[in-house]
């Protein structure tokens, strides 16, 4: 049984029906049966364990860096998978992202979410510190969700090819003033830029279009900047 | 002979440089050879003949249409190609976008900037008009940049894949309250949602971070909406 | 006694105590005996029986529209009473307020609230629909905080002195629309501008600067305009 | 003669109108003679000699301190004496504004705007640094707009009557950081809060409703405080 704050529906009700098709829960109410979206598995199928990153930011994150198919990608701190997950869907079947995440739990919960996506195979997971170096090479992107990037972005910057973006998220204002002193500091950063996204949503009533009334005001800044060699 | 207001440089001192390099420019001024990303390209290299959709937006809408490898999408009003170079750069060669346009001149403009992407084979221009329908089936995600699509939702809709997203950019509130009450009418269309996004940029100085004085304030809201059976 | 999630403290214990002293409360939690201001009595004192203009707003009219000391101040639509007492404080008590307000219930709060300021001396509060006509004339700024403005703006503008500016407050964009299109009709109101103020607060940590993670995402439009003889 | 860009207008020709009068320019377009408005005077009659604080900044940052007739208010940096000129306003004759300025020639500029607007009479303003102190004492509220506030909260808050509110106004998100953690290691200022205002301007066009295409990202941030005795 299935069942919402609209009324109730049994399973059997609902398997094999037609995407799209409408049923009727036991309160009279028709709702339709719709195939699942990525965002729809984001924000209502994925078990959540730490902040995420929200689509806001995750669309624009992907477009910035370039994602593709057959892309071969770097992820530091994959949290609760929500980025891992944009990634793994754009990259396909002949792409890879590798995920790097120091705590074993958040990193579980990420693995179940992918594996409801079907994309975990796109996935090689490993509980690891960044800071202690990173095995790939020849990476086409990179991405840091964690609170310290400025101490391994030049280990990041390493793995990537030659002149390939890094995407940093970060909170607070502090950590971007940190994170550009070290970049300029290392020299091998260039085309650095910041960015925030915000993101209005609005009442979709014809007879009363306007905003709502509340929105979320900031989730993190975007740092992105290409590796070059600076020899 | 390459040449900015930097300085000059001959194409035999960028030929045949690995990306990431840095070259001397005639002024002494050192510059890097980098690997366009698909945001080069748009921002930089794409001839422009209308308004476009910025990246703030093709990332959002990519993402909240889901596209993905193999997906097969449909785009009326293609313009200058902006959203249509995202769509194909993501479907990947399994994927395919039929694009309609009804103006020749932007086609070929379009034509010529996927070309310069390498990606115009995953796209069918054809050049007409959606009122009087669309020859696809089964389709995956539409997208809408046209400024009358109350007129054609219908139409495409019944080229979607049941439960599958249609979504529409309109610059101005009249149009979207125009097509909310179409959307409703019809009774086909479901989980309607209206957003807008903003992109702050910010001085990428460490001494001084601050967002940057000016930013493009508006370009266009976007309608999201699922296509439904309503019988 | 007075109590809150902090602690307690008598009545005794804060009386007669000069602004700004500490005080101790039974927590032992030290807290300090502030004189209130203007946005401490309208965000903290002051009884709402009515959506509210927030301070974001509140000052943006108030200088859109030059009120100063002395100002004679009409204004449709008291509610609560936000707006009149920012505009009975700053017009002093040689200026004053003439506030129409058609459910007695709100005016009642709205005087009590004014009461509480001290200020109500300057605010003549009035039971009655504007569209019946105003009786006042020679006012220097008229304000409009009610759901129908079109129907009014005419008999508003008449009690103004000759290009002084109207300010109409108003939630969504079908009700702009409609009132632009009256005030375009009617051809003895120009210079219309239409605003939307947005308020970001911070986490005032030095060591997490960051905005606060949600906002007030929309109160209302403001439009502008100034009346003029149109013989 | 008047020139502009629609057409010309001799000074007879305006001279003795009645506000709100229409007149026929050398081209037939019909015009009206305004009575400004402080925001005129702002925007268009005042000189400008530095970087000004906008009237989305200055109606809240009035408001926020609660400026009203007879405040004495001090403010340090009135460069090209925007916000002096609103305090001005608002206070009245029985008020007062003491405003600090290092710049001889800021000072000069903003004395003539001030003058324009017939109000320089309630303002003293004075070539020195806050640095070395201020003479004043029971000062309402404080407003500063200078680079280094952290060097002179400690005198500018002696200056003000216990729990008054002080408010300055910073371009970036250093300075911001490094006044908050200069006020919480003085411990003599509390209520802390850190503000940014946004303004969206619309198209008034009720056939093409939307925000205007560019805007003002930022400004300033604004910091909140009030002085209690910290002893």
């Amino acid at each position: 049984m299935f069942s919402s704050d609209k009324g109730c529906i049994s399973h059997d009700g609902i398997r094999g029906k037609e995407w799209g098709t409408p049923v009727m829960l036991s309160t009279g109410v028709r709702v339709y049966v719709l195939k699942p979206l990525l965002i729809d598995y984001l924000m209502h199928a994925f078990k959540r364990v730490t902040q995420v990153i929200y689509p806001k930011d995750l669309g624009y994150m992907a477009l910035l860096a370039g994602v593709r198919p057959g892309y071969k990608v770097l992820e530091a701190g994959i949290g609760t998978g929500f980025l891992t997950a944009v990634l793994a869907t754009i990259v396909g079947d002949e792409g890879h992202i590798y995920g790097y995440e120091v705590r074993e739990d958040f990193a579980r919960v990420a693995k179940e979410n992918l594996r409801r996506l079907g994309i975990l195979h796109r996935v090689t997971i490993k509980i690891a510190d960044v800071r202690y170096g990173v095995s790939e090479e020849g990476i086409d992107a990179a991405f840091l969700d964690i609170p310290n990037p400025w101490e391994v972005v030049d280990v990041i910057g390493k793995s990537l090819k030659p002149s390939s973006p890094i995407l940093v998220f970060l909170p607070t204002a502090n950590q971007v003033i940190k994170l550009l002193s070290k970049l300029k500091e290392l020299g091998s950063f260039i085309d650095i830029r910041v960015f925030e996204t915000l993101l209005r949503e609005y009442q979709p009533d014809e007879k009363a279009f306007r905003p709502l009334s509340t929105m979320i005001a900031h989730t993190g800044y975007i740092v992105f900047s290409r590796y070059v060699k600076n020899t």
